[in-house]
């Protein structure tokens, strides 16, 4: 499901006649949707190849798993992310990036470029080993034990 | 006073070890600094021209005083903005950005980007009339009343 910010509590003072959560301005609104400390975390990893909660989990900031369940919510309703099954019995879900998630990887990028530039000893993280992304089973294929 | 990341609580399962508040991702530590929904608004908000604390509370989204009074301190505390008293009875700061937050334009470029290209309606917010910058009267020029 898709939420537009029309369906939120409008705060700004001239946002109740624009229809917007604060303002129309396009960074307001952008931060309206990844503002926190959080999703664009879960975006980079994504971005990395990550793909489980279990592997979401594991990002060297080690989210907070309640705050990872949160994130990955709010990012499917704003329509950053889809989520689709890949074990049924319990079900399990893999998540990857819709084309308007992907189209972060610039502010991404230029978070990247600022920190290396301005907080010494910072850097770009290294994409996880490929192997993480092979051991999933596709959904439906899965031997139960009887 | 600039404030590094190893004088705040770590975080991170790997933040002990390299001294940073979660991890030594660039991505992470510049989001430990501007990562939320105002911060980002007030870096816009000073290239625009915007430089009194009166001219930045009245930012379209109304940001509260209380959270724009904070956001000013952590900033400061992170060497992105500057301030100096344009006047001393009583003493009123004018804010700038520092070379380190003028670089975050790079930022909020990306953020004008995406969002105006899927958040539909947003826009580019228009630079304040310039004589908003033009009223203040400089530090020590204040003809006080006897």
């Amino acid at each position: 499901m898709q939420v537009t910010p029309s369906k939120r509590k409008l705060k700004g003072p001239k946002a109740e006649a624009s229809g917007f959560l604060r303002s129309p301005c396009a960074v307001a609104c952008t931060l309206d949707l990844v503002g926190d400390k959080w999703s664009l975390l879960v975006i980079r990893d994504l971005l990395r190849g990550n793909v489980t909660y279990g592997e979401l989990q594991n990002s060297p900031e080690g989210i907070p798993t309640n705050i990872l369940a949160d994130r990955l919510k709010r990012l499917e309703e704003s329509g950053l992310i889809a989520k689709s099954a890949y074990q049924q019995h319990p079900v399990r879900y893999a998540y990857e990036l819709t084309e308007k998630g992907k189209a972060l990887r610039g502010v991404l990028l230029a978070l990247v470029r600022w920190g290396r530039e301005h907080i010494p000893g910072t850097r770009t993280l290294e994409s996880p080993a490929p192997h993480t992304a092979r051991s999933r089973k596709p959904a439906g294929t899965q031997v139960r034990k009887s």
